[in-house]
This record gives structure tokens, sequence and C-alpha cells, in this order.
């Protein structure tokens, strides 16, 4: 541990602020073409930080879109790599009526800094430069080596990503990933996310006559295409809300007995039936909420359409229908042998009269940091320190493609340490970041590194 | 029989063509407004000739919409009156670059003549006023009573019929309705309509959380609004067809051997699956497939929608799901019975997690004139004469909410008597009306006078 890195962060704190003011003011917006150039003005502000900060070989380097910045520093001799990852790029930002204060004149008001991307993901971003800088400007070096890549196009769904990891595979080899973009787990309360689900589906296109029918003339005699949907779509569910697809839960990975009684402890079941408005919550019997949120896997229809949808009544027999459905994936579950299954599965319980066709969507594999990974306990450990309360560990039942993208190709188990708060606005009016976890957090990261040092 | 007045038609063929062709150029299309003095035009045009044919009390009647052209002649002592009824509004032209000729520029070709309400049901209203006149006109008189009722609206659903009929009762009574509005069977091979389905239905709203969620934060956890929709419809049939909503078949008339002999001798497998591009037919096991579409209740899904249907993959767990159903129902079912027995049925299968509301659409009843009614026999045989062929006496699948209303209200037995042809485009482009049918239609209308003296 530093406590001169520490104290750095302290008495550097208003002069960071700043840093990150102008930062935030950058209108790095990655969907809209028109902010192409700002996009990479950010790129370039991180940067120069990196290179103020002591990191090396920083390079704003180019892609098919918007660029990926790096640096490294490499001189901690038989200590583990850590390649911290981040995005620079922020989301839209209407309606621009409901901000209080303007999106990109970032304001301090109640111990949180609002603007565009405070807190996902520039304000997470800006922690981990703040932290190299304290280490290596009080210390002369980190006690690990120390890779960073963020990227400018996260919120348009990161296309370059995955081609430019593959082919700066020796640029980025490391021992661990360290990911600052998802939440604590409510204020005060810090948690590391060590699992997150996987996906894959496909849009089913059932077709019937060849061409939309009078159920007058034609009512009873022939297939509606509706019909055959529902049925078909009907059985891979069984009433309580198993998944029916033959084989689907072959190779899913039971939760651990101390997983579930984690997930049992934190689940609030009456807290989240309020919320959503319900009166019951539903799903696969047996496990509490949050395990069949974090740990189990999922088949959801998404979308459904056919026939007629405006007002009043059409007396139409449908010769087409389409759903969408998507599957979220737990370990070992491999996305490509489920869309496999779902298509057995859609092939067996065609009803008569029509044909079907499937097409598959993008699909990413579910991935899982062992629960007693050392990385994973030793951030445990850096987040109890700073916030004087036990760190939760968790999983989530989202897909973060870009955490599978580098455990795929680089074998990387990765770290979800994040600092922002659910109720933080992210992709809304008003996005906001806690100070309190600004500094919190930093001061989590420097131990982080320390605990890295001897963990790995 | 009148020879007369079969001389008299053929005399004066060339003249009612040229008629034909004057009423064909009015543009009365009823849904839209700027037509709406055409409309007036036609009823006018159409009232003009009831008077030249000798009916007497000819009026135009006004409703809250297009008004309602009347005329009768009631001097047949210790003889029936027909209430013969026909619609002289027609559907819009687009697309107008699909016509080959003007649609309002009748033009004779190849022996059929082509112009918007050539087939329905110009050309047929004005059939029936020749006949009247070339009876009264050779014979001086008319075998039995008759009232005309040629309504302005019929295209757009007969907003004003009911309560036209309602409040004209006295004006209105009569002993059997006439109205041709349908087709032969094919060319050549006429045909009288005894029966038609009823419908009712329901727009079905399912409605989950608060709001949509995002399947990752919540996939598991809460009900999806479409899988209870998916689970709740897929309750409605059986694997092969049958609706199993609670006592749906209590009330339905078997259908008679004849009439199910009727059914399979007319239907034709092969042909329909060609026409329809399916390589199988589907619906309610063991019977022919017309005796399924004319003589046994369905329900239909004739839309559905929720959640997202737009390009690729979103994945959203839908809060909100909707479907539109219908049921064609048949003698005795009641609409507001099984629109009941059909709430009921969701309310006992609706899935946990979510609530429904039902929207009632409007209803009708399902109709049926006796197969061996004196009425439907005549007819028979007076196209037997024109034809000299055997008429087929069928039901139709769908619903002419006319029929019911007429029955309801005036307590009158409904010969559906029609000489279209199934191919003649009627609400499309090129509709036209085969001059053959014209010409012996008409004989066969001549001999329907006279034999109904005699059948009632």
């Amino acid at each position: 541990m530093s406590q001169r890195a520490l104290d750095y962060l302290e008495q550097h704190r208003d002069e960071a602020l700043k840093q990150l003011g102008d930062f935030l003011k950058i209108e790095s917006i990655s969907s809209i073409p028109a902010h192409k150039g700002d996009v990479r003005r950010a790129a370039e502000w991180l940067a120069e930080r990196l290179k103020e900060a002591g990191l090396e070989n920083v390079k704003v380097m180019e892609t098919a879109g918007h660029p990926v910045v790096y640096g490294d520093w490499l001189h901690a001799e038989n200590a583990p790599t850590v390649l911290i990852y981040g995005h620079y790029d922020v989301q839209p930002v209407d309606p621009l009526d409901l901000w209080e204060t303007p999106p990109f004149e970032p304001t301090i008001r109640d111990g949180k800094i609002y603007a565009r991307g405070a807190s996902d993901d520039k304000g997470q971003v800006f922690m981990h430069v703040k932290v190299l800088e304290a280490v290596l400007k009080s210390e002369g070096a980190l006690p690990v080596n120390v890779k960073v890549i963020f990227e400018g196009e996260e919120e348009i769904g990161s296309p370059n990503l995955d081609p430019f990891v593959e082919s700066h595979q020796d640029l980025l080899a490391a021992d661990v990933l360290l990911v600052s973009d998802t939440s604590l787990l409510e204020k005060g309360k810090p948690a590391v996310v060590y699992g997150l689900r996987g996906l894959c589906g496909m849009q089913i296109d059932i077709k019937g006559a060849n061409t939309d029918l009078h159920s007058g003339g034609f009512g009873g005699a022939v297939q509606n295409a509706i019909h055959a949907l529902v049925s078909l779509l009907a059985t891979m569910h069984d009433e309580e809300g198993r998944v029916t697809i033959e084989g689907f839960y072959d190779k899913v990975q039971p939760l651990s007995e101390e997983e579930l009684a984690t997930c049992a402890a934190l689940s609030d079941d009456e807290k989240l039936k309020k919320q959503l408005g319900v009166n019951e919550l539903f799903g696969e019997p047996g496990y509490p909420t949050l395990a069949r949120i974090w740990g189990r896997p999922t088949l959801e229809i998404n979308g459904i359409w056919g026939g007629y949808q405006g007002e009043g009544v059409k007396t139409v027999l449908p010769n087409e229908a389409h759903a969408k459905i998507t599957c979220r994936l737990v370990p070992d579950q491999d996305p490509q042998e489920i869309s496999e299954l779902i298509q057995r599965h859609i092939e067996k319980h065609l009803p008569p009269g029509v044909t079907v066709n499937t097409t598959l969507f993008d699909q990413g594999k579910p991935f899982l940091t062992a629960y007693d990974h050392p990385a994973i306990q030793a951030a445990g450990r850096a987040l109890e320190t700073a916030y004087g309360v036990p760190t939760t560990y968790t999983r989530m039942g989202g897909s973060i493609p870009i955490v599978e993208t580098f455990n795929r190709v680089l074998n990387l188990p990765a770290v979800l340490m994040g600092f922002g708060l659910e109720d933080e606005n992210i992709h809304a009016p008003n996005e906001h970041f806690h100070l309190e976890n600004f500094d919190k957090g930093m001061v989590a990261l420097v131990h982080y590194l320390y605990e890295l040092k001897n963990a790995l």
C-alpha cells in the first residue's frame, strides 16, 4: 500500500476535479457523425493525461471507426500485468430540455457532478488515470505492470474492438482485465462482478398461405400463421417458467451453495414487486430471484407481430407471423449450441400447414471468473478497505460483449469493479456521478494495484 | 312464367346496357367525402329508373349518411311480398394506374363490362330494376308484391342501415328477402346461398410490469407479457385445430347428412392447396373442407403484437402484448354468449404475473334459412331453368351484416341469389361483370318472381 499515493490524491483533488470537468466538456458522442472530431479530441485529451501521469508508449491508435487510446507502464519485474479497459465516448443527450444544467457544462451539486458521461464512463476512466498518476508521482513506480485501453465506440456496440483486440494480442497480453463500467450494489455498498450472462437469439418467421386470407372465406380450412407461431412459442416454456427446449439446461453450471445463499440474502422480492408494479414475480421455480437473474439461463420473446394491429376489427386470416427471441446464457452453455437446440425444437414442434425460417442474431458467450479467483478476492479486499464495509460478490444478468472479447481472445480473467450507482441516469438526462465514489473508488483502486501484486 | 317479359328483356338489351353504362359512370364512392354528391346522384338516377319501370312510392330517403332508395309495387293480391336489397355505392378505385380502362368509363370487352361497381353491386341492382320493368311493361302486373331497398353505404359497413330498418319496419315488412350481391359457384354453375356465419371477437391486452424491462437485468424474475399472451392464446385450440374454449360447440347445429355430402362433393382440396400455395390444409378434423368453412365455427387470431418489431435484436422484456381474435359462428351459437365463454376462458387460463383487459368488437348473429325452405328451393328452380344445369345450395363462411339486420328486425328468411363470379376483381382494379350472367340472371329473376308466387 502507498499512503503517499493516497495523500497525493487528496492534495490534488481540486485539480483532478477541474480536469474531469474539462474531459466532460468534450462532446464525444460516438453515435453522431457530426461529433466525430469531438470523439477524437477526447481521445487526444486522454492520451495527454496518460503521458502526464507517467505512462509510456501512449498513443491514439486508429480503427475503422473512432480511435483507441493505449498506454502502458511495464517496469514491475516479476509482477503481474493488469489491462485496464474503459471508454471515453458517451451517449447522445436528447431530450435536451430535461437537463437541469447543460449536458456538456459539468456542474457539481450536492456532492455529485452532473454531465453526460460523468458516470458512464468518463468519470470512471479518469479515476484510473489519476490513480496511476498518484502512484507513479509519489512512488516513482507501480507495484504491477499496467496497460490501459480506452475505446471510443462502446456506446455504439464496440464494432471495431473485436478486430482491434484480435490484431493486437501481444500488445494487450496481460494477466487480468480490470473494468470500471458497472455499479456498486447500492450507495455505500461496494460490489465486484465476477460473472455475466451470454446471449444468443433469432428471429422466427412463419409463413402460411401465399397471401393474407379472409377469415370468412377460408377460416377453418387453412392454418393461420399466428396460430402456428403462438402454438410453437408456447412449447418453449412450461407453466412454471422453465425453458422446455430439449438439452437447454444440460451444460448449465449449478450455482454453489454459497452463491445461492448470497442471492437469497440479496433478493428483496417485495421491493422488486413494488418497483415493477406487479403482484407477483415469476420464473424458474426453486431459485431465489437474483439467482434466476444472475445464474440461470432464460429464453425471452422480445417481440412478436403478425396480422392486423390497427384500430377495431379486421377479419383477416394472416399468412405471416414473426417473433424475436433471445436467450441469456450462463456457463457452460454455448450460444451456437443453444441456437441449434432451439432450431431443432422449432423443426420438431412446427404445427402443420406452415413453413418456418430462422435468422440468428449475434451471439455472446457467458462469462465467469471463478468466485474465489485471487484477482476477484483481491478486488473485494481493496473495496472493503476503501469503503469500510464488506464487499458483495455478484454476477450480472446482462451481457458485456467486450468482456467476452477480452476473455476469448486474450484468455483473461475479468474483474468488474465499478463505481457508478444504478440511479445515476446513465443514458438519460441529468446523468451524474457521486463524488463520494470518485474519491473512495480511487482509494480502492490504489489498494487494488498493491493487492494484485501479491495476489497473482 | 312470362315469355313476354323474357322477350321484352331481349328486345331492350341494347338500351339496358346503355343505361347500365350510365349508372356505372356515376362515381358513387361512399367512403370518400368528396364523392358525396355523386353518391346522391346515383340514388336519384336509380329512383328515376324505378319510376320508369313502373314502381310506385319511389323515393330517395334520408339517413344520417348516404340516402336509401325505396320503391314498391303492391297490387298482387293474396301473393307474397318480396323485399329486394342491393347497394348502389362502390369501392374506391386506387391504384388507378392498374386499370386497363378508366374505372368510371364502362367498356365492354370479351363479353364482360369493365367498370367499378359492374359486379359489386350496381350491375346486379340494375338487373332487378330491368326485370321488374320487363314484367310490368309486358304483363301490366307482377306475380308477387315487391319492395326494393337500395342503400348507399354497404362499402363502408352500412352504418345507417340498422337504424333505418328499425325505424321503417312497416314500410319494409315482407315475406322474404332477396339479395343479389354474391357469386355463382363458378362460371355456368348457379348457386343459392342459404346460410352465413356470424361474428364476434375482442381485443386482448396483456399488461405485466409498469414498463418494458431489460432482459439482462430482469429476465428470469418477472413474467414477460408476450409469454403470457402466447401461453394464453395457445390454450384456445388443440393440436388438430379444434377450438378448446369450454362450451364453444355446445349450441352448434350439426350439418345434415345431405349438407355434408354436398360439402364433400364440392370441396376440391388439391385445387385449394394450389391456390393458397400450401402443402396441406388444416382445420377441425372429421369435416370436408367446405363444411369447415360454411358450417363449422372458428376462432381466429387476426393480429398479434408486442415488444420489438424492428431490425435486428433488442433484448427487451416486454411489459405489454396484444391480440385481436374473432370467431365465425354458426347457428345456434350466440355471439354474446360465445364472447362470455371466451372471457371466462381467458380469466381461467391467464398465466401468473400479468393482468388482462378485453374489449369486445361488434357482433353479428349467424344466419340460416332452412335448406328446404320453399323460397330457397324456388330460387334453385329458377336458376336451373335459366342456366340449364342443377343449382348448388351452399352456405358461405363470411358474414353479411345486413342479412342479419333484416332477419333480426323484420324476421325475414333470406335468399342470396347472386350473379357475380369470384374472379371479377371486386374491390380491385379492372372490376368487371360477365354479361352472360347479366342476361341469364335476369331470366332467372323473372322465373323466380313467378316461382315465388306459388311457393310461399
